[in-house]
């Protein structure tokens, strides 16, 4: 039968690709091969000529070390060369040890270590039933795809994928479907060593559909059920029974996981399945094919109802164009704060964001039960089951599920997305965080309840190496503004980042508008001289956020005794590190060599411009429980106590 | 009533110490008032004069911003003063804004963030059960006790307790009773806005005991509850349902969560109770006294229980003496590796821990999954509920809760604990680990998978920021060993630390053993001279783990053209800083100037030791997916390549 035969050329190839790299996961890609042959042949909508088709179905690899078989599949349906699939694993090849976003065509989305591909399904399905309310009308359905996901027993038991879960159920995202290879093996061993979690019962609790296949070689019934969950009301997990490393020596145990199968048993499979290494037979090829007509038939239709909506809504066409495109251009010149008055960057963070939000109609984003404290919020209400209009998402205390959704969400296309949470709740984020850097998702973050100035609520709440922790991800911007006129510039930085997450620190506590036109023009440019002397100049003071202010106390202290510093502000170090040596040396000359950093916690970064005499005046141990200014005093930040450290230099 | 008059004078004391700091959450205080009185009355064995008895009942206020209340109980116990309650959320006050272990007598450990609190109390719980496994006897029950935890409807949506809970009703630990204050309001609204879990279900199918109080001021019904909790055979939670703020005008609304009430409903909730401000009435104190009374008489009961132990059973005592004092000495100098060829420090490492766990045998830990990878393990099977001797435990993928656990079976006491994973994935682990580093605790973290040498899993499964990440928490260690002599050095210092976590770096690929003796004996001072000239230097080049290698060969490659380099490695940058001048002077003299580090990783710490004409060779972009040899070779990691670096300086 050719569809068994297919079957096993999936399997063949893939076991071929890990023994050539000696180096893959051959478990996963034998077991699971029925599932993907039926996805790849009878479900997914997709173009395989037009891999960012926006209207195609997503489907999300979440255990991502089934990459073989993914590849695979890639390969028969024409997306990848047989000689991709030879280098699997190999430098620079477009068939990396992990799908990942940018590599290959038709990869929607990075996996990401376990956890993170559920919670990225979620978003996929959560932007398209937002979009899908947004532009869709009676006749024509421009956004109408299904989310689909493989996952693992280890995504299961991921804190992540559970916080997900929980919401996508909340919000009855019936979209999203998710096959569960259920295989009873994880790396160490039997699953059932370390969990004997009721699965069904758990779906339930989270207002999911749970179907279940008992066979996972029986295609027929794994499309019965997946036509089934595509007519739910709710999201559907789909469990599939299925034995691991099915017709390797040792199935059905863990050790055909994670490593390569022998040669011999390679050679085997291929020589029962027949033909040469690394081949596929022509009716295999012939049967994958036909998905690539239908998918570019597929394609087809919808370029031709795009036309008819075109016709009949001009103006939702030419929106849906703007939003497909990325191409809202918003003129941050037409917005003006409310007052010049001293105000938490919290505060005017949100006066910028609900301005944007009114122009952009697709700028929606949420917080994790936070919203009444970091201010993160568009205007309207909360997007729900039964309003799919509202743009403010109340992730609830979920912050991890948070930060992956929105990773799914902005790899959707379409949307402009925030999130917020506490700064140091940043911390329960940081792996989603990462693979928004890593996969180049302008995700914003509005990080409120900056340094120990949170106050009261006592060192588990205040962040202090959290700057560090966020300044060493690779391409990602952190940018801590001084006062609301840096807090504009930041959010217009964040708001055209096409290829970069970006975070806005914000303080809870009032801070002194100190830069003006000067914030507005420079925060691009990382840090910038702020306050300056015409004589000559003993050192420089260098900045950000709360600790602007202070800086330009001590100047200013100084100068009553004719000692003259320069004030840069610093709101981003990471932007002001791609400056020009021309530039950097503009504000940071090597011939002032005494320099004192002010920064309300971990300050390690800066000591790349200290030099041997300067030195960083920061927090380098826990906070403690009291009103934030208090604080600031009980740490030594207020301008006598850096005035006396800095003569001491 | 006296009962009804003393939860009253909880919430009147609670309400006032917020009202005082301006500062604070009497939605919770007032809720769940009836809650902490039964099971401070009723129910917790504890001495309020001896508060770190070895077998009390352990206590985790998971909603930690329920302080106040916890306060109110603790006062009208004995355990702190009204003017401690007065000085709520103030400077160096005993009652800081979230519960903190150190800090305040009787409080077992710190809240932290949402989600830490149940990790933490299932650390409780499985502690117990495993030291209850190895010391009682027939007769002598020398470890007996509850472990209890409030938590709010917050803590429910977080995936750390998620998992933790999972793990838990796996390991069917039974002693384990987490009291919900279900009050569906959250922070920024109801819950139903954010979830609409069934929490019966959802705890069943983690395999818990599910009950429920439907009026949670009901304290009866409440003690039915616990009472039955406490002879069930799996973990309890017990939802019971309060109203927020109870007795407030809001009350009902977020609008009580997290701000002081209006002075004047302070003022009639006093005037409805009697008495002046912070105070309470003596039969109230009387009914409270009797506890702290019944509480001694339960410590004295069993320091006699413990005569009759010794009495009964005086090696097995001896060791229960040794594992609560925190006794047990390793005389590492009897410890041989099996060989000195080249290995993976992952390797050496599980030489090491194996080596360990036989001669302590109170070191328990394991890994999210991964101990065929990581090779952290000791002898024996695992951990499990009909096996309460092992030593490994199964955590399953749940890194998150593991951290969190790992925490509560330290702050248990009686046990040294390791827990293991992939170093990317420190990343999960993160606000866990923080919040080890605050409370002091010294849980040992093995994590293997070091740098781009993890290879062929590509960019996700790569550590690079996470060495800063680490290094920039406070009071957190982390030793990155170049070799077999470093690593046993690193867990020796491990296994002593008594005030700090420590993070043991391991590599997956083999390296070679180069530092000997030195090794051995100079890992403590964090950096040190392992090769030097008695020549002119022209410069240093300092480099951890597997990089040290490498500075070796680029070393001898500069010696055949004569010029003379010190070759420095420097495992932990944190041990070094706390050299004195004279030693980190003698290692990195002001006189050499030009100074290279090699890291295979961001690098952004040795900036401090830099200066002006200093240079990092370091990582810091994201990986790729190829064999570790080659991209070592292609990030630059080989001789040839540093060594045109170096001359080009």
């Amino acid at each position: 039968m050719i569809e068994q035969k297919a079957i096993n050329t999936l399997r063949v190839l893939s076991v071929e690709a890990i023994a050539k790299a000696a180096s893959g996961h051959p478990g996963m890609a034998l077991g699971a091969a029925p599932i993907m042959h039926t996805l790849f042949t009878k479900v997914l909508n997709f173009n395989p000529k037009v891999d960012k088709w926006f209207n195609r179905d997503r489907f999300v690899m979440a255990a991502g070390h089934g990459s073989s078989l993914l590849y695979s599949c890639l390969h028969l349906v024409g997306v990848i060369t047989m000689d991709d699939l030879k280098a699997f694993r190999s430098l620079n090849s477009i068939t990396p040890g992990h799908p990942e976003l940018h590599v290959t065509p038709c990869v929607d989305i990075s996996s990401g270590p376990l956890g993170q591909g559920l919670a990225e399904a979620v978003g996929f399905a959560l932007a398209e039933s937002f979009l899908a309310n947004k532009f869709n009308t009676e006749t024509a359905k421009v956004v109408n795809h299904y989310t689909y996901a493989l996952c693992g027993d280890g995504d299961m038991q991921e804190g992540a994928t559970m916080e997900s879960m929980s919401l996508a159920g909340h919000l009855g995202l019936n979209k999203l479907i998710v096959l569960y290879d259920s295989n009873d093996v994880q790396l160490d061993g039997d699953v059932a060593q370390a969990t004997s979690d009721d699965t069904k019962k758990k779906m339930e609790a989270y207002n999911w559909n749970y179907l279940l296949v008992k066979d996972g070689n029986d295609t027929k019934d794994i499309l019965v059920k997946i036509k089934k969950a595509q007519k739910s009301s709710k999201p559907t997990l789909i469990e599939i029974k299925t034995v691991i490393g099915i017709g390797a020596k040792q199935e059905g145990t863990c050790a055909v996981h994670g490593a390569p199968l022998p040669y011999e048993e390679v050679k085997a499979m291929r020589k029962a399945l027949g033909g040469e290494e690394f081949s596929a037979e022509a009716e295999v090829y012939e049967l994958y094919q036909g998905v690539q007509k239908n998918g570019c038939k597929k394609y087809r239709k919808w370029k031709r109802d795009i036309k008819q909506y075109k016709f009949e809504n001009f103006e939702k066409y030419q929106e849906f164009e703007k939003i497909i495109n990325n191409e809202f251009v918003v003129d941050f010149n037409t917005f003006a704060f409310k007052d010049d008055n001293k105000k938490a960057t919290r505060v005017s963070s949100s006066e910028v964001l609900k301005w944007l939000g009114d122009k952009v109609p697709t700028l929606i984003g949420g917080t994790a039960d936070l919203s009444c404290s970091t201010k993160a919020k568009v205007s309207g209400g909360f997007f729900s089951k039964s309003d799919r209009s509202a743009r403010n998402i109340a992730f609830g205390v979920r912050e991890h599920a948070m930060a992956g959704i929105c990773n799914g969400m902005v790899s959707h296309g379409g949307l402009k997305v925030f999130c917020s949470g506490f700064f140091v709740f940043s911390d329960y984020m940081k792996p989603a965080l990462r693979l928004a850097a890593l996969m180049e998702l302008p995700v914003i973050y509005v990080f409120s309840h900056d340094s120990i100035a949170v106050g009261e609520d006592g060192p588990t709440h205040q962040p202090i190496e959290q700057l560090t922790m966020l300044r060493s991800i690779p391409n990602f911007e952190v940018i801590r503004p001084a006062d609301q006129f840096e807090m504009l510039a930041a959010w217009k930085i964040a708001m055209n980042s096409s290829n970069k997450p970006v975070a806005l620190i914000t303080s809870r506590q009032d801070l002194e508008n100190v830069t003006y036109e000067k914030g507005l023009n420079n925060t691009i440019h990382g840090g910038y001289i702020l306050s300056d002397f015409e004589k000559d100049i003993e050192a420089i003071i260098i900045a950000s956020g709360s600790e602007v202010s202070l800086a330009l106390e001590v100047q200013k202290k100084l100068a009553l005794e004719n000692r003259f510093v320069r004030v840069v502000s610093m709101p981003s170090l990471c932007l002001f590190e791609k400056q020009s040596t021309k530039y950097k040396e503009s504000v940071l000359p090597k011939k002032i060599s005494k320099r004192l950093v002010i920064e309300a916690g971990d300050a390690i970064h800066y000591y790349k411009y200290l030099g041997e005499k300067g030195k960083a005046y920061n927090i380098n141990r826990f906070g403690k429980s009291a009103k934030a200014s208090v604080l600031f005093k009980d740490y030594g930040f207020d301008s006598e106590s850096i005035l006396d450290f800095y003569k001491s230099m």
